[in-house]
């Protein structure tokens, strides 16, 4: 059982329909991304915020809230390049539905809080390490190569920091109910291109 | 005009009874002062994601968030050092004060957060200047007049951005309407030592 829960496997691995929606609305998908990376940023922050005692918690989260914002730099200075207009887009219901399962209570809602968010990031390691793949331009490509990397990290330290915490026995319990759930979630392609659709 | 505007002046400078009171409290000064790092990233990641289309306060406000968190870290650092251990802190009600002013409707809106994030950036830099001068350990004094500097950059860049986005003389006008009502604020000392007592 330790074994399993070292690492995180996600429960269904993404549809070709989500790689085609994608590639074909690349620009969607990178202004949706730039969010991305806001968004992960403010989550970390906003852990420590909520957490100001757990000096690990604030080791880890503080520096990732930074290359979370990098990362965000980077697609922002894409999207320069390609031209695409910054315009409001409508986030899709993923984070939102997952975050349904967070439970309020403590402890269990840090350990909710830590096992979505490497979820997360290890649905945005494989979705960016795709578009590594089939991103329909060199330059784009290379970029997610390197930053699908990242993510893996990032989806590692979550999980590291969720088993700092609670037993491995309680972490693989939870992470065998809300994997499901993730993949369940994005059964269905959502209409619009977006990172988690 | 543009000469006054070109860079801000406190209203009035910081009484010797907060020297006193953080210099014999520099414990609470320092936890309320990682607080203070971890809110200015907070607020210009607000910022970012209330503008995301205005790309010159996306390239400033990013790499600013970053430098606030990186230096949260340090004073975390210097706060584990100490043995000072880190506990709940109720915040001054310097800043909510400030809020008061914010306008919603924009474009105020923008220009008075903006203001409001330079004059207490410009506080910043002032009291932490002189915690570089008063600070009970050299170590410390180092670090202050270290961090000193970075936010007398960071009371520019909001400034500039300013600057950039209104008229001279408007940016000058509300800052000749807030600037008052920041010292009034400060003009009574809050009894629980703090960064903004």
């Amino acid at each position: 059982m330790l074994a399993a829960v070292a690492t995180l496997q996600l429960a269904a691995p993404t549809s070709e329909a989500w790689i085609e929606q994608a590639t074909q609305h690349i620009d969607l998908i990178l202004l949706d991304h730039a969010n991305c990376e806001k968004k992960a940023a403010g989550n970390a922050l906003s852990l420590l915020f909520r957490y100001p005692a757990n000096g690990q918690l604030v080791e880890a989260l503080s520096p990732l809230a930074r290359e979370e914002l990098q990362h965000f730099e980077r697609v922002h200075r894409h999207l320069q390049r390609l031209g695409i207009p910054v315009k409001p887009l409508s986030a899709a219901p993923y984070a939102s539905r997952l975050n349904q399962h967070l439970r309020r209570p403590e402890p269990e809602h840090l350990l909710d809080a830590l096992l979505l968010a490497a979820i997360i990031e290890a649905r945005s390691h494989e979705r960016l390490g795709l578009l590594g793949i089939h991103a329909p331009e060199a330059e784009l490509r290379q970029f997610y190569l390197w930053l699908t990397a990242a993510e893996e990290r990032h989806l590692q330290l979550y999980l590291d920091l969720a088993l700092a915490h609670f037993p491995a026995e309680q972490v693989q319990q939870r992470l065998d109910a809300l994997l499901p759930i993730e993949a369940e979630i994005l059964s269905t392609l959502y209409p619009e291109p977006r990172v988690h659709s």
